[in-house]
């Protein structure tokens, strides 16, 4: 029987395989070291899962408005508009089932078929996926390295750009290259929104996730609210990935499209995990400052071994829970060829389980050098340290 | 600035317009009756919320699988098989955010912009909505009233059917009228599904909300499985609407790609909720034979005021837990010419709050009486004696 054409264009994360691959080995009785995951093994903050408890014996437990229950909305708007120094109110926010879904709904309310929207590659592989399901015109822009991290090619981005365009979505502090924007980056990006008249999807998941500063929205900048529709998570920043709690805060107009998009999708987010929500955001911070403190150390184990690999480097990041190493002599003194070779050699020959380059998108014309994706979120400090010193020594045997 | 042409074709349920306007009666000192919500005044049970709460404990609370928890998936198929007799693969149940997304997922894999697909209408107003959001061409089928409810004008379905047909949503038990297949009914439709090489969404959401027999599954007949998905939920069974948790059983290739897009859309389905959800389908049932009890007497209430009531009749369905009255003579006592009006005045008048056929798909040209829903899910006994009462006296005024 037939099925519908739309399909031959969904993509998906492949990096599902990668943890498959890491559990068959480790089935087999064999060490595993986890790099691999976007995960984080922390719990949920207790007076979280109290607040969620309460609200179950307060019968929060029937169906609730599509764009999030009132009061989530009201301290979303608060918190996220102190943390970037602008006035939200919670009309413009729409709660959702965790932030993924703000990618595909923010795509279906600003882009038609034939449309251009561009996006990071490597960047969080459902923005080309979804693109492309609805009928765009993916439109890819790069990062090259610099002393300190990477940058935009801003120049090619531009380039990249006709009359067919309609967005941009930006994920500064990224996944998976940890690149963060300088303010004089994050300006020239919104400019060029505000140039070529671009709707902009701010992917903010990781804007909590950071080792010293503060970050900066693009949605602060003078002219942009009115174009940025913000992708907030719960996920990261409250180890409540598994909870599926997020929202988008979008200009109204948008806002209520979206709102209506839940409607016909889902009905609404888990009531009682809103109200978990209120409690992750108003409630005592200390535990979101206690797994930073872990996280750093964990990022500072792994950037040290990194950087004591002969053939592999990268520079410390100063957010998320990623880094991305370049490893093409790594690879070549090996003799390993293609990245998937390098992932399947190093699991079975040192148990060290990583996603690549290959895993964020498809690989562009212009890329000559090959990254692997390190996540240290799901993995404590002596096993960083046991699993690359493995890696290291397998890597030096030539 | 412009956003995307498919928003024009987007619908909603407009029923929560309904809720709203109660909500604002009382709010003004009224008396409300709420007749108009597809929601259980029923807590979730104790053994449900311990599994969850101890699901948390045990870490259950990051990332886990697109389709589902492998436990989950096995409990869904060894109780959705058992209950349909039919035997069920894990493979072939894709664990959702409530029954709602299997709506959209469906028609997402099985139709192209242009075909065509049958619905029920008056139906549950999601399926005209997506149809139409999607490309598709809504064709609505209808029923007509029977000495014991309702039955579908099989011919005129039949004769909506053309080679851009692709598929059929039927909705046995059906929101908003009560309706229930006749043995050869389900037959009927399902020989047509064959003779014209039709996919079937059966949407099962009161499967077992019935009061007495057994419900029985279009996916069981002979030449069904392979071309049905079944929309099944927690929502009414176990009190979970606000739970959101559901799920698809498809063909294992439909199976496989509604897992794809679960993975594009939200990543996966809240984890500890899952562990719920095994302990709703494995542990005591007790709580659902009780919860029938008690809206078994709500719906003889309901049905005996109604059919007490001059210019106002309905048979007693055998499930759901809707009653959808003809209140065409009632209208035309009162003067009263068009549903929202009566609806508005009803709830000025006597606190009664309630939904009609407005509110589940367009009015289609061959219509000549007026109905309302009455749900008796989210209202207790003495209320509906108190505001059917009050109703009744208001009708009697002429
Ligand atoms: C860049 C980016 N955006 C969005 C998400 C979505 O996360 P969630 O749906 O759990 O909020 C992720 C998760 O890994 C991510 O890395
Ligand atoms: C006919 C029908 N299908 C599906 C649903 C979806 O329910 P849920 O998404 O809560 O499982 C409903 C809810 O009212 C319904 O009436």
């Amino acid at each position: 029987m037939k099925t519908a054409q739309r399909l031959g264009n969904l993509g998906t994360e492949t990096s599902f395989r990668v943890a498959q691959d890491a559990a068959e080995w480790k089935a087999r009785g064999n060490e595993v070291y986890p790099f691999h995951l976007g995960d984080l093994n922390f719990p949920m903050a207790p007076h979280i899962v109290e607040a969620m408890d309460k609200a179950i014996r307060d019968g929060k437990t029937g169906y609730c408005p599509g764009p999030g229950i009132p009061e989530l909305r009201a301290a979303l708007a608060d918190d996220i508009g102190k943390r970037r120094g602008v006035t939200i109110d919670p009309a413009e926010v729409v709660v959702t089932t965790g932030g993924k879904p703000v990618i595909t709904k923010f795509l279906q309310v600003v882009m038609d078929p034939g449309d251009g929207v561009l996006y990071p590659s490597p960047g969080f592989p459902i923005y080309e996926s979804q693109i492309e399901y609805l009928g765009g015109n993916a439109l890819p822009y790069r990062y090259v390295p610099t002393a300190d991290g990477f940058a935009i090619d801003l120049d090619h981005l531009r380039a990249s750009i006709d009359d067919k365009t309609v967005a941009i979505i930006y994920n500064d502090l990224q996944n998976p290259i940890s690149a963060e924007s300088t303010e004089a980056e994050r300006e020239a990006i919104a400019a060029i929104a505000q140039e070529f008249d671009l709707w902009v999807l701010s992917d903010e998941a990781y804007f909590e996730m950071r080792y010293k500063g503060r970050s900066k929205s693009i949605a602060a900048l003078e002219g942009m609210r009115e174009r940025t529709v913000i992708l907030y998570t719960f996920s990261k920043k409250f180890a409540m990935t598994g909870s599926r709690l997020g929202c988008a805060v979008a200009p109204r107009e948008i806002a209520e499209v979206i709102s209506t998009l839940n409607t016909n999708d889902e009905s609404c987010t888990t009531h009682y995990v809103q109200w978990a929500g209120i409690a992750a955001l108003q409630g005592p911070q200390d535990e979101v400052g206690r797994m930073l403190e872990v996280l750093r150390k964990r990022r500072d184990a792994t950037c040290s071994i990194i950087n004591s690999i002969p053939g592999m480097s990268v520079a410390v990041p100063g957010s998320t829970f990623y880094v991305f190493p370049d490893v093409t002599e790594a690879m070549e003194a090996k003799g390993i060829a293609t990245l998937s070779e390098f992932s399947t050699e190093a699991l079975h020959n040192t148990g060290v389980s990583f996603c690549t380059r290959e895993h964020f998108g498809r690989r562009q014309d212009w890329e000559d050098r090959s990254y692997i994706r390190l996540a240290y979120s799901g993995i404590g400090e002596n096993d960083i340290t046991e699993g690359l010193g493995k890696l290291r020594d397998w890597l030096a045997q030539g």
